[in-house]
């Protein structure tokens, strides 16, 4: 049974939630630079070797896409699912590389209602992406668009 | 013939780069949706009708990758390729919808000089993603890794 979704009055600060993980392949890599970021670190393990990464790395919009997918499938699951407005922080302090295992760690910062839609408001959620080390390579603070319980 | 690439020594707050354009399919939106953001209002119009966005929108994901795609082939090319770090702003103001077509209007706002490497730095460049009615979809101010030219 899913878990019941949740509306902007029941976020508290410092509420956490956790997410499935995911295994990314070197097809993973290769098939979304090809697409989205076609360039030779993110292409060909041997001919990345001597750009600024040193080895094949997933583009950080691979990383952004999957992060994306274990969050739809996390225990966040807001009623109206997940709208986002924009990012306060936004970083990738290492590469992903094939064959990491990446889960997210979700905390509630701040909740914002609307002072014009009194149906909806802002959530702010801290959302780091770990590798199997524990260590984070991607850094977001997210603005997410959330309902309000309305009024009986 | 391609344009010389360019080091960080080289970039003027204020020089500005265009990009080619693409135009947004539906088999886009929801090809990538399925994959990276499976939410009913990225997988299908009709159901997308009762929802916050009232019908198919792209994912924010899908705007940023295609911008990336935009990017790598725009005038802007680095020596080294393209390396983010991380964003001070980025935001989406706007949906991206079938059929739209969207081109990148690049600016460089900033250059900083590492201090622990003299061989590269930073450069900050404000990324707007227009669709063809000239309004921007995706705002982003990037920090990119660039080298510096080497002294002989």
């Amino acid at each position: 049974m899913s878990e019941p979704l949740l509306y902007l009055d029941e976020i508290v600060p410092g509420m956490t939630f956790g997410s499935p993980s995911v295994t990314v392949t070197e097809e993973e890599i290769v098939t979304f630079a090809a697409q989205y970021d076609p360039q030779v670190f993110h292409l060909n393990d041997e001919r990345a070797r001597d750009t600024f990464f040193g080895r094949l790395v997933a583009s950080g919009w691979n990383t952004a896409a999957l992060t994306m997918r274990l969050l739809v499938g996390s225990a966040f699951r807001p009623a109206g699912g997940i709208v986002g407005a924009g990012f306060e922080e936004f970083r990738w302090p290492q590469s992903v590389l094939p064959g990491d295992t990446l889960r997210l760690d979700i905390t509630a910062l701040e909740t914002i209602p609307s002072r014009s839609a009194p149906k909806r408001g802002i959530v702010k959620l801290r959302i780091k992406t770990l590798n199997q080390r524990d260590e984070p390579v991607q850094v977001m603070v997210a603005k997410l668009v959330m309902q309000r319980r309305t009024q009986p």
